[in-house]
């Protein structure tokens, strides 16, 4: 695969502001807009890597913070890396840690330098630098790599956002530069700038300036999909996104639910993550057309019927929503399997059916179907 | 496959007590020796059917205890039977939930009658009879019914064991009836006895005499492996098996692990179940030919080799023990899945190579060498 190109995104066809396209790496293609499953701990949980792939996934996103504590970034370097140690060979993204360190470590302290914080494991003490979290995601051996940003809470006042959106753009300065200097990796993988500035369309402009101006492989809009809901989300992404270059694919970082990436894909995002598929298979949520439904629900328990009717995924093929009750409520790992599975047939089949409306030229009709089909029937 | 025998079984060689064979019946063959890998709750925990049928599984155990309870066995037959309901298509034996009873259920009471008990899930009251243990099995669609019978501790005085012994031979008569009265199932299944007697000799004599005089197409070794240990199960077996009918299947109920096996294969038994590979999964322990390991041991952590080294399981193929000593440390789902889908595949291996080594007349070499190796490896 040497002969494939290090980073390549060509947009095939545009649909108002939606595009479909390619993003072409080393390690294999990215059909656009994509949704790449969350992989946390070197496994997308409750998922045998054939089975995600089978799903239609071309990328998937490993979390810096959680695989640094354990099982620790020298680990997985001597392993051979996390395509090796995890048995996936396509693409993956990794984040920086900047969001995890924040939400789920204890104590962390943030200076200009990095965030010094204690493990949520074990207690210990690390410090993720705009350096550290590049050095980490080169020794898991990311392709794409994500600048190291400062996240602050959504409440907190203009001046607060503004100076860790400043911060964060000095930040994905020095991550760009330490990717540079990463050797061969650097040849190999890509690094995506991050744009922050909250809610406020002058710091988005801002923050969107001065990505561009040190230059990236890719760009994401992070900050939101924190709670702002999707009104409010849709809004800014009005302005937010068409700040990012045309040229360069644009990820927004976390998101979301099915109707949350229609609606994304329509205002020109053309990348996904989100552990919703995933999460909401080990509790007992399963996503349809016709909106999710719950099946721990007992109108279930005896439903012959498929997960969602006319579903091509295996789990849909062989087995019915009053078996995956019956799993769902006996607590057995088959139905965090199965509901898993099933989940991201949904979301890979959703991003299919956007990429084809794009291609079509009937994104519109297709994505107001499917509002009206997916909330008219939410259970 | 109704042209297919409702029960047959064929000794293709035998080997000192050993015998290796064929027993037929309508939704497939199975392959003796046999392991049945254990489907409490109509899943063999975290994993597929078709990965169960992969690893060489020719028939699975459904628990008729737990399954009436959840999802209940009026509702399992409602929605087409075990097999339809959890999609696997080859046979299951049913146990008579005689033994759960006694182990999980709460305020038990016995008469001739039956057991009234009250269920470990919501504490709602049941029977479980000799004609109900068999209307379960039947309404689950078992392939092979077991006779419902009566478990006494191992401490209980000798009187006692004749006394439970003597009233699981009057259920077995009633189980034997239950079932012949079963219309279209009878037509299609199969029922096995359970020779009870505890240690004792004469017990055993007694037991077996009484279920070949009602007459069953297979019989059953109940009451050992529950803590008398493996000495004493091998003495108990060297006068217990021979005397169930030869051109019968002999089933060990609930053993066990892997010498437990070879040795009472050479003593003439034909069929296995135990939860041991898929439980041990579960809780890290790996089986190999060098004895079981931890997986969680901190010496496995940067172990680049497979499981077992030569282990031709689709888990031993694609990840190392370092990373299943992460995932199980991590608590990850994927970590029960990989270790149980290899236990399971170690298990149906032994049983092809028991199979392979009778059909050749070189058990006791084949046996000798696996004692040896087993277990001065065990870690």
């Amino acid at each position: 695969m040497t002969d494939r190109p290090r980073f390549a995104f060509r947009i095939d066809a545009t649909d108002g502001a939606a595009r479909t396209g390619l993003v072409s790496m080393r390690r294999g293609d990215i059909r656009t807009p994509a949704f790449m499953p969350v992989g946390t701990a070197a496994t997308v949980k409750a998922m045998k890597p054939a089975d995600v792939r089978a799903s239609g996934a071309d990328i998937i996103l490993g979390n810096t913070y959680h695989l640094m504590l354990r099982p620790g970034a020298e680990r997985v370097e001597r392993l051979g890396g996390l395509h090796a140690f995890m048995g996936w060979e396509r693409p993956v993204l990794t984040d920086s840690g900047g969001y995890q360190v924040m939400s789920l470590s204890e104590l962390a302290r943030v200076t200009e330098e990095g965030v010094t914080f204690r493990s949520h494991l074990d207690g210990s003490k690390h410090l993720l630098s705009p350096e550290r979290s590049v050095e980490v995601q080169r020794l898991l051996g990311s392709d794409i790599v994500m600048a190291f940003d400062q996240l602050v809470p959504t409440t907190s006042t203009r001046d607060v956002q503004a100076a860790a959106m400043e911060r964060s753009m000095r930040w994905a300065k020095r991550s760009r530069d330490a990717f540079d200097g990463g050797g061969a990796h650097a040849e190999a993988a890509a690094i995506f700038g991050i744009q922050q500035g909250a809610l406020d369309e002058a710091l988005r402009r801002a923050s969107a300036d001065q990505l561009r101006e040190i230059g990236f492989d890719g760009y994401a809009v992070g900050g939101l999909a924190v709670g702002e809901g999707q009104a409010e989300m849709f809004r800014v992404l009005n302005f937010a996104a068409p700040m990012l270059p045309d040229e360069r694919p644009r990820y927004l970082m976390g998101v979301g639910k099915p109707d949350d990436i229609v609606g994304a894909v329509a205002r020109g995002i053309d990348m996904f993550d989100c552990v919703l598929p995933t999460r909401s298979g080990r509790t007992g949520q399963a996503f349809t057309r016709d909106g999710p439904i719950n099946i721990r629900n007992a109108r279930f328990a005896e439903e012959e019927e498929p997960l969602e009717a006319g579903c091509p995924c295996p789990v849909c093929g062989s087995w019915s929503r009053a078996y995956l009750h019956h799993l769902v409520r006996a607590g057995e790992i088959l139905g965090a399997m199965l509901m898993t599975e099933h989940n991201l047939f949904f979301y890979q089949r959703l991003m299919a059916d956007l990429r084809a409306a794009i291609a079509e030229g009937r994104l519109k009709a297709f994505a107001d179907d499917f509002r009206e089909r997916y909330r008219g029937g939410a259970a």
